[in-house]
Order: structure tokens, then C-alpha cells, then sequence
């Protein structure tokens, strides 16, 4: 691999900063999770965004949350047919070797990959219809979410699509076996949630209301 | 969604405290990420794991990193057959929408993907073979890497085979014709690491030597 | 003190979170508890394990519960030789100095401690029959319990020896002056608890069938 | 055991509604815990006082703290005689069985154990030099923190003497030979800290400066 290079220097300082600081003063720690393994309580399945950090908003700590961030937080329906599923091996690895308790689907407000798929499904990019569009194709699994959605402003549209992207992935991991006999096992529970990246806003899914309500 | 349960009591208070700390003391930039939308410097390609948080080693703030994290922080060939590949639309995202000036690829000791493909490829995992198995098909990317395992004990070609997940994405992701062209251009730069959780180490792949060294 | 360490950061924050909101809100309650000192309703006696918290099983608010946590939640008989006993100190301190009306001893699934005794008692942990293994001298405490036992299989004998905990504690109380005569006098009285964790069971102990029944 | 009585009423009412709620939301997560054991980051020594949770302080969740309370937090010398210490047994089993990366001394404000200790060691509680009082001898522990206290009031001197029980276990610890090798090996540290109950104030204990500092 010819085209790699090395790290840029403020990252490096930073991580001999890091190693300085909280690595040293907690080495019992790291050296514990190293030897004893991961026992994640939760799976979180969140956005790439770089403006969403569930282990900021829930003061987690490293060990606690197994996560798997794609565009738009998106859970495909369950397709064993031998291709590459990295959503799904994901979910497969929490849920049947991690044995994980939650798994949390955490969308958020301003979801740029939401916004695409706005953009295509009503027909105003056509370049995300493409075949050779990976976002484009990714975004497809949102598609029924948008069929869902009701009359109103394209803002008000693209942020009822925002939640619907927490409610199809949390249809779709229902789709997977393991996750289902899990579910009604009651080893295993799934939540939605919501973040309003400006406001700090948290809203989970109710499902008595069928609404996303403030926490 | 009738299967969504309300969230964990703990993490709604600590939620609450994150709100009233690290929120309200941050609130201006946190509007400002709303309103301007993201600008991260770098996309991290990392792994689920629970023990490996890169916003942590490089103490990176809200809006930094662009984080796509699946198992074993691994990127398949460029393959535009008009099916879903969550993490080629995150590359593609980040590098032709967000422009991003560096991919960084993570990989970690102990990683549970890796050695699940080790032992796939040495034929003692049968279960991983099946078609249906979504982590067995997913780490079927890691096969070239194992192809050029050299000989050694089994934990030592497991430790291999952990910087090879990073030098067969490194490698993947130049097959994705907008990556070249970035990086031909001078636009864009990739990065290997891996780090050592126990020991808190962190090695980058230097090309010239062929080899992980610790930064 | 040389070798102390400053506390991790994620509990720094989560402290700042607490601080900000539950303590803030309930701030007159805790000056009062500060100007009024604890008048705790019960003493409760539970393990020290991870898995089992009596404020959480019984929604217990700040100044509720006085509460000793040790291995196995055990209670040595009254040996009033000038020694040390830390559990002894805590009975006497609850019922002579606090005057609870409760002391509660809360017993558990799948305790660590209970097990050790079972397989130290079937002979088959030799290093915790040494004069230097703390927890086997401890656990020496259980050792009638052990020998009570019922025919069973392992598993049945180690579930009930975690019975035997409670009840081997409740009898070793009563051999307390002070709380022989503050249960005559009807102004103390002991209860039994055994909390299934995986089932979220909770059995009180019925003395007028000697079982644990779930309440 | 014919001295047991029966659950108070509402306490057997909480434990229904803890249940129907918190249980029931997280049953995932407690037959996690009861199926995969404990894996706690820390253990805590904090006193039994009922004003003082340390799960509500730090957001803890079921399974993340090992917890020993005892009158004073306070840990005795490493004595390994044969008789019965029941704190030294909770220490030895979250070293050497669990593995924790931290010990965390949590004393507080107006300790009525240290506060005990005080008038003893000034002469004005001749009842707690008793050989029978259990209370007195369990303070012994901390006459060596009584002898190093400045010049002050009474109060001054008192709130000096809580510190010192901090700093008198954190030494203790420092005498069993397994709390020594982990420290020495990288993988525990110790910590100590100060909770004021009715300011909500934390302070921890900071070597370079030999003094208590909020955090």
C-alpha cells in the first residue's frame, strides 16, 4: 500500500496526550478489556455524521456501547443471500455473539443522507438514482419510510423522514430471526431515538402514541 | 413499530446530565453544526467494538470525524452493481459530498471479526461459511489478507491478520475511482493505524518499511 | 498517599451531569439531610455485587436505606473480643444509634461468593481452605448453612446455600443483645430477601412455612 | 427463623412498580448480567450512610460498580490471621477474581462513624473504648488519621478526619500484597474522594498537592 502516509502531527500530539492523560489513569481498565474481552450492554446504531457522538450524550465510557454508524443510521431488511451485508453482520455479531440486551437506533436532526434521499424521492436528483450511486442505492431502504410520510413543508417532509429512518430500521431489524427471538424472548429490546443537533433535544419512540416524544 | 421500548432509566439521566453540562456549556457550537452543517477534516473507518473509540484517543470534538465503524473496520472492493453497500455510500459521502482531507482506516487488537475469519479461513469455523451467515460473508473481504499471512503461531497470524484488515482497505478504497482521483490530485490522504487497547498503543503503517510502528 | 490517581474522566462528567440536574433539583433535600442528619426507615444488608442494587428494586430515595454491602451479605454471629468487625459495627450502629425499624438482608442469584463456599465446603477449593484466603475465612460464616443442605444437584445445593445466606444471617442477628432486644421489644423486625436477577424475581422469606416464597 | 416478618407493604408495592418498569424495560440486560456474570470497571468503598448512593452521583448502571459499604469506608491493614475481615474478603474478590481497574474510597460530610472516632479519640466517648463496642474497635482503624490532624475546631478537625479516612484506606490498601502487585503491574489504581452531602460538592484526592480538590 503505497499511498499511505503518516498521520497528521496534531493527531499524533493529541494521542500521546491521550495516552498521557486518560489512558494512563485508566490502564487497569484497558489492560482488563483487553484480557476479559467486551460485554457491551447495548448496541447503538447511529449516523456517520460527525456531529452525533452517542457516547458524549450518554457519558459512556469505553466498554459500554458496541456501534455501528452508517449513513442515516439504516438497517437493510434481512437478506441472507451470500453478499456483503455490513449492517447486518453487525446486528448478527451484537445480537448472537455479543448477546447485547439494547439495541438503540439513534437518527438526528440535519441528516444529510435523509436529505438525499428527500432529494431523490421526489424526483429532484437524479444523479442518486444511478445505478453506480452508492449513497443513492444505501438510501433505497428508505424509500417505504417516504411513501409514509404526510402532507406538509419539504422541511417538515424531510424531518418526518429523519424519524422515519429510526422507524424502518427498527421494522427491519424485526425481519432478522435472532433479532426477533430475541425480542420475544425478552432478552433483547429495541429503542428509537431522535437528536435535535442544535437544540440538544432527545426524543425517543413511543410506541403507545406512535409518536417521538422528549425524553 | 409496536416492538420499540422505552429508554434505560440511566441513560435518560445521564442524558438530562449531558444536557445541563456539555450541552448548555457548548450550546453556540452546537447551533452553529446545526446551521452550517458539517465540515469534519477526517473520515475514521473503524471497528463496533466497544473498547475502540477514536473520538477518545484523539480527544476530537463534536464535528470532527466523519465515523463509519463496522466489524472489523473493514472496506470492500469497489462494486457499483446497483446493490446496497452501506460502507462504500460512506466513503462515498465523505469523500465527493463532504470532501474530507483524510480516510483514516483503525484497526484494534482482539478483535472478535478478525479472528472469526482467521479461524473461517483455517477451516475450523464451518458455521461462518454458510451462506446465511452475514459476519462470515462480511469477513470473506479479509481472505486476501489471509492469503498473505506469513507462517508464525496462531496469535501471532491473528495479530497479522488485524493489520492486514487495514492494508486490504487501504487497498479496497483505492479501487473506488473518486478515491484515486482524490488522492492522485493531492486532494485527499490515507492513513493505517491500529491500535493496541491493552497497552494503549497506537502503530501507523509507514510504506516505506512496509510495517506498523508505533507513532 | 503516592499512588492515587485522578478520577476518569467519564465519571467526572457524569458527576457534573448529576450535579446540574438531580442534585439541583433536589437541593434543599440534600441541605436538609446535611443539617438533619440520616434518619433512615431500615438497614439493609445486601452483596457487594455489581448486579444488585436495593435502591434501584425499591425506588429508595437519598436518607432511605442504611445500607452494608459484603460478600454474600452475611452477618458473623455477636464475638464481642475487641476485635474488628466491620459488619458488626454497622448492626450496632443502625439499630443502637440510628434506631432503624427494618433490617433487611437481601440475598441473590448467581452470587459469587456463595459458590466459592459451596465448592470449598464439597472440598474441591483447596486454596480458599488457606489460613491467608480472606473470602474463605468469610465465607467460613456460611458453613452451617452448607451443612443443612438438602440431596440435590450442584446447581440446586448452590441455590439453596444462597438461601441459606439469609438465613444464616437472620439467625446470627438474633444472637445480638441489642437486636434480640430491640425484636422483643417490637421495635426492630428482620426480613429475608432473595432477588433473582436474570428473572427480576424478589422471595421474602415465610417463617411459618420456612420457604422463600416470591412476594 | 421464626423472627422473620413479612415485606412492609410499600415496599412490596415499589418492588411491583420496579418491575412492571425498570426491570421489565431492561430484561434484556439483567438476563444479560445473570447469564454472563459480572464484568464491573471499579469498585467502590463507601459508607453505609444512607445520604450517600454513589450509583446516583455517577449515572451507574446495574452491573458497572462493585460496592463494599461499611461504617466510615474505611479499610483495615492486611492481617491475614485467619479470622473473619469481611471488608479485606470483598477487596481480595474484586482484585484477584473480578479484575477491576479501579478502587474508588468515597468518604462524605457529616460521617457519624468518623464523628464517633473524633469524640473516642479526644476522650469524650468512653463507651466506644469499650472492648464490646463494636463501633469503637471498628474505628481503631482510623486513630492513625486522628494522630496526624492539624490544629482547629472541632468541626474543622472533624471534616479533617473524614479526609483522613479516605486517605487512611487508600493506605491500607496499599498493605495487601494483590492491591500492591496490581498497582505496581498498571492494572488498578486507586482513588479517593469526598462527597459534600449538602453542597453536592465532590473533591478528590490529588497526590502532587497532598490535598482534596473539587473535581
Amino acid at each position: 500500500m503505497q499511498h499511505a502516509r503518516p498521520l497528521p502531527g496534531y493527531l499524533v500530539k493529541r494521542y500521546h496526550g491521550w495516552k498521557a492523560t486518560t489512558y494512563s489513569e485508566n490502564e487497569g481498565w484497558y489492560r482488563h478489556l483487553a484480557a476479559q474481552g467486551q460485554h457491551p450492554r447495548a448496541m447503538v446504531i447511529s449516523c456517520c455524521d460527525s456531529r452525533v457522538h452517542v457516547t458524549s450524550i450518554f457519558g459512556a465510557d469505553t466498554g459500554e456501547f458496541f456501534i455501528h454508524r452508517n449513513i442515516a443510521n439504516l438497517v437493510p431488511p434481512y437478506e441472507p443471500d451470500g453478499n456483503q451485508h455490513g449492517t447486518s453482520a453487525a446486528v448478527e455479531y451484537a445480537v448472537t455473539a455479543l448477546k447485547v440486551a439494547h439495541v438503540i437506533v439513534l437518527g438526528h436532526s440535519g441528516c444529510g443522507g435523509v436529505q438525499g434521499c428527500y432529494e431523490m424521492c421526489e424526483g429532484r436528483a437524479p444523479q442518486l438514482e444511478e445505478k453506480s450511486s452508492f449513497v443513492g442505492r444505501w438510501m433505497d431502504i428508505l424509500r417505504p419510510g417516504f411513501e409514509r410520510l404526510g402532507p406538509g413543508t419539504d422541511a417538515e417532509r424531510r424531518g418526518a423522514l429523519e424519524k422515519q429512518a429510526v422507524l424502518v430500521s427498527l421494522a427491519n431489524l424485526m425481519s432478522f430471526p435472532f433479532v426477533k427471538d430475541a425480542v420475544e424472548a425478552g432478552t433483547l429490546s429495541l429503542h428509537g431515538l431522535w437528536n435535535d443537533i442544535g437544540a440538544g433535544g432527545l426524543e425517543a419512540y413511543d410506541p403507545a402514541t406512535d409518536s417521538f416524544r422528549q425524553v
